[in-house]
């Protein structure tokens, strides 16, 4: 086996008086490791101790508000009339003060991105207006399931893709993370988002609108940023990128944050696998934009957009 | 903190007899609920509670299945000449017994899959089936794992490619699930394939029919159709679709389910990154398509097809 | 509900001498599995038993270095300047106590790989030679964060980016996976990339060498060959592909492992969104690759390379 | 080290051929113990195989049992006024379900407890009949609740007793197993007992009635046989016996079983520590039985019996 | 099988308006539930919620104080000259951080043992005045286990009285529960003598005072009250009871809570197994106390007390 | 609420130079631990560091042994002709394993119980011996198991008592840890032994030969002592002692270790519950030993021995 020569500690460094160094020389690297961070702690405000939200718990809380919505397909459990609202209600009950809980350790750790002195009251309260429209999102899933099912020729019955299909997964997870994003909480919202990019390949910013009877079939590669907004019964393939085209910098050459940057994507649009579309421009509605088609221009309602080497081929899914 | 004013609950709800509304308003959102899954019960044919297969159930099941045909390189404990078939036994036993559960549930929960009537002996009879064609899975995954020795040049040895490699365990699970599938245990087949393309990026539908020596590079976005047929000696680079082209619709517009859509791709064919092949083709023995290549015809035999910007380029893999 | 006849025992091999078959027939299959083992056996030198290194240990083993290395973003409990070092220690030697029993079971399990007769004390040295890197990695991680920050629109504060964004999980991975791949480490390491894959559908090779300030933006798809090498200050968005263009084989068709044939990329460089970049080519500094490029040439520092359809538009990001 | 000579396997057994026997000799273990099993059956009426109840899923019962009882001493959540009925009905729910699929195995693996042909809507009817009891169950726990507090001088608030104190634990776990064994289901109330058993050292076994208002202290030791009946308001200390004192014997000198042979205890009776009571006796109403007391004769309403060498002491608590 | 006939609820509760009731009636045992704890709230000052403390945290606390104080017995990982002080103060600072937050709990929970409005803040200095003894309590124990190897026949080292006996298990957490009970963390220290209670059959009152030296043998059904004092080098055998005589009762018949009423043993005593002894008497030091005897009276220094028929035989232990 | 005046750490130590001391003083207290640790070492012959065996170890292999020998009983799968003999060999292989690595732990840990340098060769050796023998154990509990059914008057069925009595699980263990003791095994063995007493509330030392049909009923307090001898057909109650009488010491004091000195207890005897029986005696076969009696001297075969006060009761089960 060849090894390159590593620099390694040196020498003296374990063998003054002859001491024995230990296995791993723990003592020295932990105290490396603590200059390294009080280093970098210069990046923070203050060195005051903080806890992140767990990503844990904010998968427990995403599979709990799962199970409450969908109790039959999800819930570990025998339901039928009688219990069926106890599940829910318990359910509910500790998905929603876990999240409570970690949004506002969410609010502390970040500080800078609530009002100083975030109190615990005001995570109760933000988690209450969620809780509230919880229903409404149930109603939002119900269509994009409906949606699915008329549009995947694969689809067999609808278990099946409320359990399976990852486009259904991603777009559960959205609408949550999107409702605490409205609703000012960042950071969670953005750690829910990358939950679901984990589990499914498909990266939803949570700031992204989307409307009513989207499906994303397969899905994996599929990027819509924060400024992307969606309309009614859209139909997307893996590996579509809903973009920016410019990062507009400042003097300093760091990108300007916020600005609206992502497309506009109208009712009754479908963009095929592959294609990339950025800017802020505008796909009209009942357009079907084809499978790696690579876009930044306008496109007017009921277009027909392809790559020059296969025009009249709009397929592209599976 | 900038946040929008979300359309809460009405406060006359709540606020009514100044009763207090408790912390989340449990018993409005538990009710809304219940509504809402009433409303959308219409979408089955009855009311009655059926349990959807686990998909923690079909996890296990397929690592038990894998650990038994690997036992050496899944399997947990220390195996030896000695032990080992009690491993492999024990551990089949525990896994057949589980997905025949499963296969009753699948079975019984969606209802218009299977005869009405599905009986709990005779998803002891399709398991038996199942279990009758592990050894030669096993011979078929063997053929694979030499294909990707053969044809990758970062692997050094058999069980890197066997305990690391993505497009092994696709292939692995593939098929296991295409055995189901074609036994007529399509829900599970299908869950186990999405959990599968959780796993690996890799999105293979138990339909499809893939021979031997089957190697994935990479594989992150590969989509493979229900009705693609693949030949022997096969090898194929991430984000590879074999799609479908045109979905034809009903009066109603909802597409048309169950025709044969997907390219049929004939041995020793190479297919490099990005391509993407789409409608009821035939990729002709031999043949190398080029990465990011858009194809929708016949390819004769021993062809070699690349990008138009890239004609001397075929290459792809990493 | 249609199923194919599928090829069953014969009934004869259950049938004998009426006795009961068993649910499963499992002596049977267990037999030929053990049959089965036994002709692949001829792949390996020997029939001797060893252990595979244990994925789920590789997984904690991860898990623990990255709490080490940022101990208040991923760490359980709540840490301060009293108790911090202590869980830092206690982790750290957990880690390492691990991964040097992996490495050992590794270099055993493959045996070709490191030098016959491969001891423990040699797991220990190369333990120790690893962790003593472990603060500048610490170092060069800070600086990856810092370039996420910088280069990402979206990106609100630092937390977000360590716990959430899949290209920084990689990463972390990735310096840790190639400080071991550099001590010839080679199995072990692959298995850790491979995790790194699951986790985040990013694949870089362990061999491949990155320089300081490195950000992967989304990262679904992107591959990076086992020689690549890239400066500092690289951007890179999603499905970027950094491979080889040619494999060659030798006389009996296997492809050649070894050799450089992946790309150089400089300093401060951006590669967008799906380009594929191939063959040991150098892309100069301080250029930048729009999305969807098929390059196989070198480029001259400061180029802008973009599609024929999209010349002016070197956006892809999100 | 001094070791003994154990009768080993014979050598010739495992030196047959020069083939190596392996670590364990496993094959011929695993058919000794298959004998062995053959053997044992015919004290079986049939080799049917059937399951046990399981003492894991026994326990977790008595946990969700105990947890609907008493949700804010026992339920892990945060539980109020707006939670805390979804909680009790859903633990309820989960308890109840498993209660029934174990009275069901109880049933079938004894085979001559109950009819012949014990049909899951019977298990099901017999745990709906267990459940109705249930809010008189706690009404009763609340009493020995106060009994205990008043008569423990250690005891200091509600909460102590209910958490912590192993006869509180003991009356639970009686009360539950109680109502089984009265509805026919022995098995798996004489399981339950047992579970208690080991929990707290006390013995009670399902049989035995007891009143209201009752109290053990300390309890490691004590015994209250199947036929025993205690009346209300009755405070028993460790190592109390209420034992029958012979054991009449069939013809084959096999104990006769199910006679009435425990104690009577009437109302307000106090029975210090290491007090043995034999045969069916009856002590009568307000009596006090001393420390240590060896009693196998009726005694009379409010007597005091004491030890000879003790007369003047009735005490024995701590 | 005969099963009496139980009181069942109404047919006409579940019969009405032939709606089915249900599998388990839920709603009704739910609301029944409801009111019975709504009638016993009276017996708590106000119907706020709290939470108990967790057993199963105060488990893991003591598991983790037992790890800090014998981390080579106890603790789980590799410990050596280099990581063992990371392991404790890692180990103590979860344990630490939960106990702190356990007697938090327990102070509101009770309400009336503590101060009202008990801060948080105090629970943390009362837990810090605890861990400060830690070192010294640790001094106690080490005397404890050369106790047990001088005074057992049967025990060959201290590993194995370390790891392996009840009587050190229990001392070990009575050490624990008292210094706790000390700092008048009342219902958490009483909690943690009845899991050593639960573990080794072993009761004894947290308030108990136990001086250095001090050893049980076997264990099981031994009793020590609140007040008792035990002084050094004392051993104890099996179900020995050091307990109340009288338990004075005020007006109302309730017994008074607080009075000095157990033992005082004075240093290097020997109690064999059985013994009773009560009230608030004193053992002389150096005497030895016969197996079974009952004891009401003070006893001379260096007495030798048996039963009367046993005179010559103090023996008892095993 | 009133608190005693601890002795806390001196003010001086946490206020010096006005720095914070932290929480927990974490650094002070390790150190004093470390010091407390450095003094006791003296009582070992080296610093070395050594595992001690493990207790969850421990516990999971005797759950693995007895459910290897009652599969149909303790195991937890659906075991039938088919797969019954996979499990016991796979449960069997997995606890023989690790039961060879405990005894190489406990002899390496103990180090002056067993030869210096015993190698792991000699724990596979002794395992194997041990395992040798486990039908014939089974052949043994088996009888155990029917001397119950005959003598307890409330069993009703095997499998109650298989599963539920403690007296059952006592003996299996003993059985186990018997052969282990007789084998040299002994640290092993008394953890194992211990065990059994924290499950049971029954002591046996592993050291106690006990012959066939031995039953003990309800069984918390039993203690039966290392030499004791306990013949066939044997019956015991709760509470009995089979113990020493007198402790030798030598000059020093402490107890001479070894002599027998327990109880030899002939066939077809039954002693009732809280017997005490002390020294190197012997119980003549059928005698009957009435409850709380207190022995120090032989008793001729087929004798009647009762308490004064009880004279023709021998009585004392439940």
């Amino acid at each position: 086996m060849k090894r390159e020569t590593l620099p390694r500690s040196a020498p003296s460094a374990s063998g003054v008086a002859g001491s024995p160094p230990g296995r791993w020389q723990l003592d020295r690297i932990v105290a490396e490791l603590r200059v390294s961070r009080e280093e970098t702690h210069s990046i923070r405000r203050d060195g005051e101790a903080r806890r992140a939200p767990s990503r844990d718990a904010l998968e427990a809380i995403l599979n709990g508000l799962t199970e409450a919505l969908f109790p039959r397909h999800y819930g570990q459990s025998d339901l039928d009339g009688e219990n069926i609202d106890y599940f829910v209600g318990n359910t509910l009950s500790i998905a929603l003060d876990s999240l409570s809980a970690q949004i506002h350790r969410g609010a502390l750790f970040v500080g800078d991105e609530l009002e100083p002195g975030f109190r615990r009251e005001e995570a109760v309260e933000l988690t209450r207006a969620f809780a509230a429209q919880l229903p409404d999102v149930r109603g939002l899933l119900i269509n994009d399931l409906r949606a699915a099912f008329v549009g995947d020729p694969a689809a067999r019955n609808f278990p099946e893709i409320l359990i399976g299909y990852p486009g259904m997964t991603a777009i559960i997870h959205h609408r949550l993370a999107h409702l605490l994003y409205r609703l000012g909480v960042r950071l969670v919202a953005r750690l829910m988002a990358e939950i679901a990019h984990a589990r499914t390949g498909i990266d939803i910013h949570p700031g992204a609108s989307i409307g009513s009877g989207f499906f994303i079939d397969h899905g994996t590669g599929v990027v819509i940023g924060e400024t992307a907004i969606i309309g009614d019964s859209v139909r997307i393939y893996q590996a579509v990128t809903l973009g920016a085209r410019h990062f507009p910098t400042d003097d300093e050459g760091s990108v300007i944050k916020g600005d609206a940057r992502h497309p506009i994507v109208e009712d009754d649009v479908v963009i095929y696998a592959g294609a990339t579309i950025l800017g802020r421009i505008t796909i009209g509605r009942g357009s079907t934009i084809g499978g790696n088609v690579w876009l930044t221009r306008d496109v007017a309602p009921n277009s027909v957009v392809t790559q020059a080497t296969a025009r009249n081929s709009p397929g592209g899914g599976a």
